[in-house]
């Protein structure tokens, strides 16, 4: 079974948030894990799947609304859900990890909120102090909050770097990092 | 077609919380509204049916995770979804109102954050201002934040008195209120 | 706790199945049980609901694919699912019993054999020999076919009467009618 | 975007529904296309995705109910939907061909009632005469019956080969062929 980073964030984006978006899918291919994303050709989603298509035989999986959507053209696989917003808790679901590039977006922090409650690892990019206050109350060791797309990967690294991913369930903590 | 408010909070909530939504479930009884709540024997989700029950011929409706779950007493008609924490999205969907008494759960955040995705109209009762500040950003004119139950239901006979309820689509801000 | 019979069939049905399904509504009605359909202002559904709404204080509920479709003006209560046709699995796990009438349509036929996943009870009225000895190799003991809405009313009565409906769950067969 | 299959069939399989599945699986991926299941260890969704695994750089998604279920050894990606039957239809929504082995489980014949539904083109390998009749009915120029995997890629390649898979969506009847 592949190793799975969601990167999450809004259909309308930052600069900034785009960059790190595409930094990260770039980085996450580069060490052959697998890209899943909202999966539609817009914000955070496309850019993520963009850079991980910068390399050769990544793999991008897009968890879409439904069939109505535009999907992005860098997504491989294309997971139609017919559900909605409701399908944010797929994609935290189908994720070890969960990266979210901005919080500007209901969804994306819709997305954060149901990682947590599911007991997986989020890492925020460039969250704002309020934002970073809010989700640390919430989250507890499950969040980290960094500032580059190289310390999200670093920190997966050093977590995961020794275990196989037998399993997409299960609480993991930042703690230990 | 009946007017529905959605009342959501933690399952392990403060006694603070439990008060207000025994009440809020109480007061939207008294006004022949329906109480929707997420269904189970605990905390905010309980005490908002329980609240309503005290009212003769009131409706509690409870959206549950899966069949697997304690069901709350006091809930007249269960819908049992069998999809989890994704059941949050057809809890806001299908209240015309969302009211949250206490933000201390992950869950409750991912409501929250879903009803201002799909353009519903929000009250956070009590909420912290670290709270009341990361949801104003997110959800502008949707969004209000009030003390007790009772400015809870002024705010939505101000908004609705003159209105049936001909659809539970739709966004409406409390910007004219 | 309300005690649920789920009735469904085509959104484009037969006459005899729309008589069928009125009548079915009104029945369990005036046994105050609660009428559960898909909710949509068409077929099956809405002849249900509307033949429920001749009974004074009855309860009807409709489980809609989303919040894009005209809902039956017989529902009382909307739950706005957000997941098209994978809402048929929530229609079958929030009734004790399945009731179709009419298995002209995929989502008909769909809902009975997720019912029957599930160990539901499904009665089916007015079907032909080819869909009764399919759905009856399917179903098992499950699975009873009859060709009226009174037998199939008696058929629920003699099963339920004498039990309180606790939990919508669990399985239960026909065979001890 | 890659095309995908989506093999269908019960957890509890006759043999000849298994080796079917293992052969489709196989021929699946030797064309280059996506080998789509429900993901779990058992029976006919093992078995296609280990057939596909013997094919170098093939690609098996596995569509899980929940993350409790045991994960079949040959799927590649676990997509987690956490909406127990209702991921039937997410099956059916991201597969461009949906393939049933065998039809003796309520869950496959909810997949075939809910590929019809949505308009996707579906093919019975091994079907009874019963089977065959019931869904010719129901699905009528969307469903194909064939005896083996060979006829039933045979089939999907007459059928897709000019085509490139640019949506994921649309009705497309076996009429032609």
């Amino acid at each position: 079974m592949r190793f799975v980073v969601g990167v999450m964030g809004p259909a309308k984006a930052r600069k900034k948030d785009i960059e790190n978006a595409r930094m990260l899918g770039e980085l996450i291919a580069r060490r052959e894990w697998v890209v899943l994303t909202g999966g539609r050709d817009v914000g955070v989603m496309d850019a993520a799947s963009q850079g991980a298509k910068r390399v050769p035989r990544s793999l991008t999986v897009g968890i879409l609304p439904s069939g109505r959507e535009r999907i992005s053209k860098y997504v491989d696989l294309a997971i139609i859900t017919e559900m909605g917003s409701a399908r944010n808790n797929i994609n935290v679901m189908s994720s070890h990890v969960v990266v979210a590039c901005g919080l500007t977006g209901s969804g994306t922090v819709s997305e954060v909120a149901l990682a947590l409650k599911a007991g997986k690892p989020v890492i925020l990019v460039g969250a704002t102090p309020v934002e970073e206050k809010f989700f640390k109350k919430l989250g507890g060791k499950l969040l980290a909050a960094v500032e580059s797309p190289e310390e999200a990967i670093n920190l997966i690294m050093k977590q995961f770097e020794q275990q196989q991913p037998e399993s997409v369930q299960g609480a993991r903590s930042w703690g230990g990092v």
